[in-house]
């Protein structure tokens, strides 16, 4: 096997896809976002690192809350569009339907069969990014998504994201039960 | 669609699942982390969220640095086994071969597809979990995972985890292309 040192030196496979929907002004505001993840048990933390140019980090500073939406395949042009333009020059408040749980500044996206709103814990000021840290108040799901009462990702149908090559990917098969297929492995 | 509020509130889909190496003591330790992300653009920041209990951070502390690689689904018998079996009790540190590239306590994963090393930047400090914020120094990939010189996930063939089911799953089919197909997307 031949080892090769890349030039772009910085990967994450594979990385996931949700929507963070923040109120910017008075608008709702959506962006796709693939820097994203759990980073605390209790209580639940989540955390997103957007580029300090995006205009939905205004929205997140001023009201300390921000919903996190993970859409499925049936939504992967709508996603890529939230992407593609800035809240700055374009209304996107109509992009997707929205619902509200118990926080009044976390917009989440009714279409996607799993949503989260989050409270601002911490804002990380790093060189290009704002890492910011949300503590999850109240996720919700669609009765559909659910297996045993568990979202199960063959319904989900999530979204994953490859950088540098902009390829967008399905979920595949089962492979294993985690914690517990590698019991008893020896090298 | 109904919409249930749920009572475990915190999912990222897809997940990734990556395997931090660190020098503990004397010797290598390996852990598997699905909280992993990269956090910003320039410098290539990643950061990984690991509980405050697990034996590999006293080893990122001392040395203030860390690998990861990503695994391909060959090896998830052996990345389950890091991740049940505690470094403190057991010596995982043959369970892979290694590699270094210009980092003394980075290790790196042979047999994985891509690899970075990573230097410590900053490590915050959250309720249960510290998240190890780390500048990728290099990246290292096999030459049979590349697809014009860019890693191609359909040969790396990662590992997404699934939690609280608590399961693994290969990647599927191309969807899209990223920062394309919405182009002109109306509602």
């Amino acid at each position: 096997m031949n080892k090769i040192k890349m030039s772009n030196n910085a990967f994450v496979y594979p990385m996931p896809l949700v929507i963070v929907g923040a109120v910017v002004g008075h608008r709702v505001n959506f962006m796709a976002v693939g820097w994203v993840s759990r980073v605390n048990f209790q209580p639940p933390l989540i955390a997103v690192a957007l580029h300090k140019s995006h205009y939905t980090n205004s929205g997140i500073h001023e009201h300390g809350q921000f919903g996190v939406s993970i859409p499925g395949r049936s939504l992967v042009k709508a996603l890529d569009y939230v992407g593609l333009v800035s809240g700055e020059k374009t209304d996107k408040s109509r992009v997707f339907e929205t619902f509200k749980g118990d926080l009044e500044y976390a917009p989440m996206i009714k279409q996607c069969p799993l949503t989260m709103e989050c409270s601002l814990v911490q804002a990380v000021d790093l060189p290009s990014n704002t890492l910011f840290i949300g503590e999850i108040k109240g996720a919700y799901a669609d009765d559909q998504c659910l297996t045993e009462g568990k979202p199960d990702i063959k319904k989900i149908d999530p979204i994953t994201l490859t950088m540098p090559d902009n390829r967008y990917w399905a979920i595949g098969e089962f492979i294993g039960k985690a914690w517990s297929i590698g019991k008893g492995y020896t090298t």
